[in-house]
């Protein structure tokens, strides 16, 4: 299938995991098959868009049948590197780092966080969820004996930059940065996932004052 | 402006935000002129892309002269509607629910949260930052008196649907949405924005996937 998925465009991909999510949610509603009209109604895309995404990652498809919904969950859910699973870290225990860490979802989907971590000696040894804070000056020593995939970065904006660098100089590769900057580390084969709080609140924003001008028009 | 603003397409209002940071960030540091180039440079787009991005709000450039920060920043702080404050309650007091409402940002950024309600009596009193958790029974009575723009939902999935639909009827009209759900609310004026954290770790779990087999090949 690697053939395919190395071609995929970043639209795909982030349709990806909605596909993944109504296909769960089809299978514990006790749905076999699904056709991509109806594939189509949940995901609010066109039945053409849905075959088109799917034939991307390899068809699951057949003519007049549809798709069964196991199989083409199990699917995406390969591409996605969904069935193994991943270790994560949580840099920063303020408000983001503490919601990931106590967030139940992620565990459940395969993601485990194994520490976390504050510069803030106030923070160290207090107790979020089920971790004890450790001070960031661990990290070293923790990453020698521990293997991360994902540093989860929630550090205020102006340590961002300097936090991240550290992280992947310890050898991890995946950054999932909830601080407000942009980070660079296209030399370095690391992936960045950002999640900009502020800038989704501001496209909201944006799309309040769209509709209030219409409707004062 | 707003005959320019009504067209944006979808991609430019999401990089708008990032504009903005940017020439926040710029004004900060004490810059006043800017070119495409290096606003290009710092957003990782082209400056070709900036200029069509930036006319598309109705130009604020000048022929060999560039931009001039503040005029711009504020221009697509306008357009962004962030030239004046916005009210928000919190629907749900969990990890996510908590995180809003302590995030410091977003008050800087003229989001004000007024209040925060749950369905679980044993989080109903609680302290979360500055706010007191209130009964979602409460919810009809506090919108009689204060109005919300936007309703948080961070309720859990099975709940989520149900929340939005009284909230909706209650008035508010924009959902920022947390939980792993699609609201339709097509036919009702309602603006959602969707901030699915599990959609975007599982992109993150693609791109590392991508990564080690293009390694291993």
């Amino acid at each position: 299938m690697s053939e395919h998925t190395d071609r995929l465009s970043d639209a795909v991909v982030h349709r990806l995991p909605g596909y993944y999510r109504h296909l769960r949610e089809m299978e514990r509603e006790g749905i076999r098959q699904v056709s991509s009209t109806e594939l189509g109604r949940r995901m609010g895309q066109t039945p053409s868009l849905v075959r088109q995404d799917l034939n991307s990652i390899g068809g699951f498809g057949r003519q007049g049948y549809g798709y069964d919904v196991t199989v083409l969950k199990n699917g995406i859910g390969n591409v996605l590197g969904l069935n193994h699973s991943h270790t994560m870290i949580i840099l920063g225990a303020g408000s983001i780092g503490s919601a990931v860490a106590r967030y139940p979802n992620f565990l459940a989907e395969g993601f485990t966080t194994l520490a976390m971590f504050d510069t803030d000696p106030a923070k160290v040894g207090n107790r979020v969820g089920d971790l004890t804070v450790q001070s960031m000056e661990q990290l070293g020593v923790f990453l020698t004996s521990r293997k991360a995939d994902i540093a989860v970065l929630a550090v205020p904006a102006y340590a961002a930059k300097e936090t991240a660098e550290q992280v992947v100089k310890l050898g991890v590769h995946a950054v999932w940065n909830f601080a407000p900057v942009d980070l660079d580390f296209e030399k370095d084969d690391v992936t960045v996932v950002n999640v900009h709080l502020s800038e989704s609140l501001q496209v909201l924003s944006y799309l309040l004052e769209q509709k209030e001008k219409g409707a004062g028009s």
